[in-house]
């Protein structure tokens, strides 16, 4: 598989965009949805003290570097400051050693998702696993509040868990090292709090049901321990999956950076864990239109599959990812104002909940507008014959939701192919027949059975990694079939 | 039944306490609990703005009492006004009238609790049942942001449903009358939205679990419809429900009344469910010397009963009542510094989520102390042999709980029975085995079996009308058995 997107690094600090309007929100009641969102005002440009110019010599270069990547221009991470738990490079032979030495917890796929996800920021200011305090306030509050008594958005728990055994082994230590899913350290957990996990509320909590067959809860919550371990987390080592696409794995820290290197005014982040058809694309590049209209000169897209655990009917991270730089290359989406990066996060299909986090971690990650659609983070009720969330109560409560002010939240009409012009278009009600819904469900059986899906639904290459993924499956299942004797 | 408590009531505003203090909270650590929590700073006195002397004539006093009533000396309602959603009596008529014209809305009983909570501004700031954005962040941030950004507290939703057909005979109205248990009219909703009720989601939210057999559930959303109707409340006849107990209710209007006529410089609320032993007793004691140790000069309790909706195994109301009515008799409370009055709000037994919503509405009735316990609102898991609740959350929730920093949670050691000294004592853990717990379980089946508690568990007078109570139980079940005929 070959992945051709090329991120457009640019090798010099060469800094002039405008931020001086990033905290100056104003209200516009949107009537579409009848929420009042968010939006920036016009920006006035030339007038932005963290302003890096062309006349800085490279001392000033250097000494602005460090602070720069971490404080972005558009929008502050929460907490201010954006966590960066990886332990520099002299101190870790040291700490392999310590954390060699102490009770050893072994981590799971999903929990060494997490520890890139803390550890890289996208949960600032969280700054380890949480404890209890943290704990019962994202369950409840889906917020956190800091010291100054102002909130931040945490809608899920972040949490690892360990079983009776691993409790007994821990005994009264302070500390604890973590083993990777590979067997080698990956870091420390200090300072830890032990206390009980109880996997019913957090589910009823964290879902609004407790219908058995929610994917995280099978794979993830179920077979955990009844116990979780709080602490701060130091990490020892970089963070790899050597699956050919760690490249593109950039750390909120990097890809503030990399804004700052286009000279982005605005970066509106779009969250996937789906192939992109041409209804999203109509978006995105609506969405590019909508900034330039309200006087940005640069908006950049961050593109952002997740790419964690998903469920396993999902499209595999490697196929969307092909499929993405397909779309790129067809110029369906400009690379040229288009950063496309995997987001680590694990998926947890928790709807209204989860939503708010996917926007909270791209605060972290220098976004200062989110696209929000029908039913982020939704899917079918696991035991009815229904969605699992009210489609719209995503995004409203995105837009409610206490320690995402600053974030400007886009929600968006629905995109549904229009049979009139053989296109993806906005949805019109006042000719809905015209119109086919093409869902996440058809549109994989349209590639299963080899069908193709109406022209103009999705770019032909990128429609075809997903015909070949297919392909490839179906090839599998049939080398897998039992031979039968007779 | 002789209920003989008597609410000291002063006849004449003599107002000259000090409430300067109220709004200079200081963090002090608490080691039992390992929370922050919010005290009051020694207070000074004589400095009072809202102060009223016995100097002011009677025109000035009559000015401020209006006033005076609704916004409090000791701890401001939420939103800054006390709701009160009762119409004026000269435009009741002419109200009335036009509801009869409207499509209606049949409340049941616990519909009507709400009314009466509602109405009389224990959940202010809200003015009526919850629309969809209330309902929403109440559900995932167990809170309301107000215009200005700040949140108050909002746990429960607080909802009226409607079924399918009542939805379809409102159709566009945009107001319903509101018909009460009895077939009276009640009130008006007006501006009405309608939206979908999902119960699962709301159950799974508000209780941490969806197990069958929660009380509330069972006999409040499992049979309701699967609409909620949402708009603002106006009241149309004073909320009585004759039987004996009215002159209980006080209004939170008539109860910051009350603390001021009392010169209260301190309110500590205590609610409850359940008769009043001598280990409730002493930490009501023992609350009030700590005030009066931090420098308070007349700390009043609100000895606050909850009057609605309770399980069918819970001591009712008028039986309550009349015990806690021979506890201030036998002096195990002063009356002359304790107000008893009945909460009217309905019972959820839903644990963290509701102990918050006993918090505030006590913010809103004018108490600035609020003592919490083990396990508030809590109860046995419906479905396994453990408590539905951790013990401790209760607590950790509500100091953390956005909307609440201005009320000082006072977390309370537990009391056990002291086999030592034969009576109600804080549990000494490093003298564990001497101790006796009593859960009310055990306490409802000494009272049940005729069998007395230990010495000194409760008073006398007290126990003997619970021991009634039950007698009379076995009395009608034993009139109500099937006489066999053989």
């Amino acid at each position: 598989m070959s992945l051709t997107i090329k991120l457009q690094l640019v090798s010099h600090l060469n800094i002039n965009h405008n931020n001086n309007h990033a905290n100056k929100l104003i209200k516009i009641k949107n009537n579409t949805f009848g929420n009042t969102l968010n939006f920036l005002p016009k920006p006035t440009f030339g007038n932005n003290s963290l302003t890096v110019t062309k006349k800085s010599n490279n001392k000033v270069k250097r000494r602005m570097q460090g602070n720069f990547m971490i404080k972005s221009s558009l929008i502050e991470p929460d907490g201010g400051v954006l966590v960066d738990l990886m332990v520099p490079e002299n101190e870790r032979e040291s700490k392999v050693l310590e954390a060699k030495s102490l009770p050893n917890v072994k981590l799971t796929k999903v929990d060494y998702e997490w520890v890139h996800v803390i550890g890289e920021g996208w949960a600032s200011p969280l700054k380890g696993f949480m404890r209890e305090n943290e704990y019962l306030q994202s369950l409840h509050f889906n917020s956190l509040r800091l010291n100054d008594g102002s909130f931040v958005n945490m809608s899920l728990p972040i949490v690892l868990s360990i079983d009776d055994e691993t409790k007994e082994r821990i005994g009264s230590s302070s500390n604890v090292g973590l083993i990777g899913p590979d067997g080698d350290i990956v870091g420390i957990l200090r300072s830890i709090e032990i206390y009980k996990h109880n996997k019913e509320e957090r589910i009823a909590r964290t879902w609004g049901t407790t219908a058995p067959g929610l994917p995280y809860v099978e794979e993830v919550i179920a077979p955990a321990g009844n116990w979780l371990i709080g602490g701060d987390l130091e990490v020892l080592k970089p963070i790899k999956y050597n699956d050919g696409l760690d490249n593109y794995r950039l750390s909120p820290k990097q890809l503030r950076e990399e804004f700052d290197r286009r000279k982005a005014d605005a970066v509106f982040a779009f969250q996937l864990r789906n192939p992109v058809h041409n209804g999203h694309a109509l978006l995105m590049n609506d969405t590019r239109q909508r900034l330039l209209d309200m006087g940005y000169k640069n908006p950049i897209l961050l593109l952002h599959p997740l790419g964690g655990f998903t469920k396993v009917d999902d499209v595999p991270l490697d196929v969307r990812m092909e499929q993405h730089s397909k779309v790129l290359e067809d110029g369906v989406l400009d690379p040229e104002t288009t950063i496309v990066s995997i987001f680590p996060s694990p998926m947890h299909y928790a709807g209204p909940t989860e939503v708010q986090w996917h926007a909270k971690a791209r605060i972290n990650a220098g976004a200062n507008f989110y696209i929000v659609g029908r039913d982020p983070a939704g899917m079918g009720h696991p035991t009815e014959k229904r969605d699992l969330y009210d489609p719209d109560h995503g995004k409203k409560v995105l837009s409610m939701a206490p320690g995402l002010e600053k974030l400007n939240i886009l929600p968006f009409r629905v995109a549904a192919y229009d049979t009139k012009v053989n296109k993806m278009a906005f949805f019109d009600p006042s000719r809905a027949k015209d119109f086919l819904f093409i869902s996440g469900t058809k549109m994989r059986s349209y590639a299963k059975s080899g069908e193709n899906p109406p022209d103009g639904f999705m770019c032909p290459s990128g429609w075809k990694v997903l015909v070949n993924y297919y392909e490839s499956l179906q090839t599998e299942e049939a080398s897998q079939q039992p031979v039968l004797s007779s």
